[in-house]
């Protein structure tokens, strides 16, 4: 009972106002698979070069993700490079080199295939839709996806989300990918895109979850530094997946209740929050279930009335 | 065991991309008292001038709203007119008319000077501390103030919000007030300053209540179409303050518990969110109290988990 993720496993420099690193692990993939870690068994689908260090592998495996699928060619690992604002809500991307990435064809070993949860990166619809296809006992497929697809390959996202049973995005993609501005409508038509669950994330403001009949709404951790917000999405996707896996719950045929999903959120805005708390993946070296649960309990105590 | 509003009285004139008034009912103390006549007994201290129209005067007073405290003297009401962003998340002053309101010095009967519920909205800081020394006993005091008094008042606006018990604010402004732009740093900041509770208001993402041991946070209420902001916050306000006095609150001598902070910050984001329904102070001719606990429940239903 595997999730399988698929996406970036990379490269980062970023400086944010508490610092600047100029080359840590990074990508989509390798941020939701150690938050999903957490509660689930992961199966990574991605691609590194001969650069890759053994020590990042070493993390990975440290939190029992498989890397059967992370496949190794020559050349160098995805580089990504950025500088946030001030005040984090904008940043600044100053390298993209896709390198090996550029050609990343995932390849899901046969081992992989019956796997029933499947989350797909930020990457090419088409590849997105690839994997999908691959996979054929699914009882929960989702993603992500970002605003050059939804701009300029947007036929091609739209016929690769029609099959998911969820889509994690922010509210700026939900947006631009429903062309409208008001969210409670711009979901509605997400909906009829395919996915009938979608969770609009909404940064330090919280997310939103929406299904045909309802929606939850959690507001952000306040957290009183902020170090470093890369990967906080893809940490919430990992937490909100590998939750709803360790559950076993089964979306597809709808076996799950609006409870089940927004425990779910809660548990994507903890591994979110936990990600800002230092720079890169720092925070997963240390973080432990019982701090993972203890903040779980922090949200229903500050959100109760 | 009334609540003393204190603060303008205008005539308002408003373009959202929903449509357009050149003039209505506005003002702080209108939304304020509108608002909080749901909970309690309102007495306003404003004044206007010998424009102000009867039909105005009806709505207030069909409220139950006590008028004795509305100074009506010669020459034209306040008048502001202002324009929203196509998000509605900004606005452009077009008009600030100040007229009488340039010179008002809130003047309170002696019928009201020993009220215990006592709401100071946006004014210069010295009149919101002359009206305050003016109470002789108050169960509870607090306000609202703005970026203009936090500027260039601020000696003034530090030495009044010493003696209030509450202070409700935007994030922007608590970040201005404190100098912190991280908003937990920023409210301790902040009641050290005198207030030992602290809303701060973040517009349609919601608001979050700090108290020295505790916080509370709830989010925005999804509108389908936000018809018009204008009121909003003060309509918060209004449901924060008038929750609290209709229970017979004591926050001065700390007789209120976290939980029913909470339900008065619940409250306060049910009266926002009716006030943007319709433009201006529409939406209060028809609002039934049914209708404000029926939106309570369903906070209470798409925040639980």
């Amino acid at each position: 009972m595997s999730l399988i993720v698929v996406g970036s496993v990379a490269y980062d420099g970023v400086e944010t106002p508490h610092g600047r690193v100029d080359r840590m692990l990074g990508g989509a993939a390798t941020y939701i698979s150690l938050a999903a870690s957490y509660f689930t068994k992961v199966r990574i689908v991605a691609v590194v070069g001969d650069d890759f260090a053994q020590q990042d592998t070493d993390l990975l495996t440290s939190r029992g993700i498989d890397l059967e699928g992370l496949e190794r060619v020559p050349g160098k690992t995805f580089f990504w490079a950025g500088k946030y604002s001030p005040d984090m809500n904008d940043r600044e991307t100053l390298v993209t080199d896709l390198n090996v990435f550029a050609n990343f064809d995932p390849k899901l070993p046969d081992s992989y295939k019956s796997e029933p949860y499947l989350l797909l990166g930020n990457i090419q619809p088409a590849l997105q839709a690839a994997v999908r296809s691959q996979m054929k006992h699914l009882k929960l497929a989702g993603g992500d996806t970002m605003n050059y697809w939804i701009a300029d390959f947007r036929e091609e996202l739209i016929k690769t989300i029609k099959d998911w049973d969820f889509l994690l995005i922010n509210d700026g993609e939900a947006r631009m990918l429903s062309g409208e501005s008001n969210l409670k409508k711009a979901a509605q038509k997400i909906m009829d895109m395919g996915p009938h669950t979608l969770v609009i994330k909404r940064g330090e403001y919280g997310a939103i979850l929406f299904r045909r009949d309802s929606y939850f709404i959690v507001p952000g951790y306040l957290l009183e530094t902020v170090f470093d917000p890369t990967g906080a999405g893809d940490c919430f996707a990992g937490g909100f997946t590998g939750y709803l896996a360790q559950q076993g719950f089964d979306l597809h045929g709808d076996h799950i209740s609006r409870g089940d999903l927004s425990r779910a959120v809660i548990y994507g805005s903890v591994m979110g929050s936990f990600c800002c708390e230092r720079f890169g993946v720092e925070r997963f070296r240390t973080l432990t279930k019982e701090e993972i649960n203890a903040r779980f309990e922090e949200f229903r105590k500050f959100t109760h009335f």
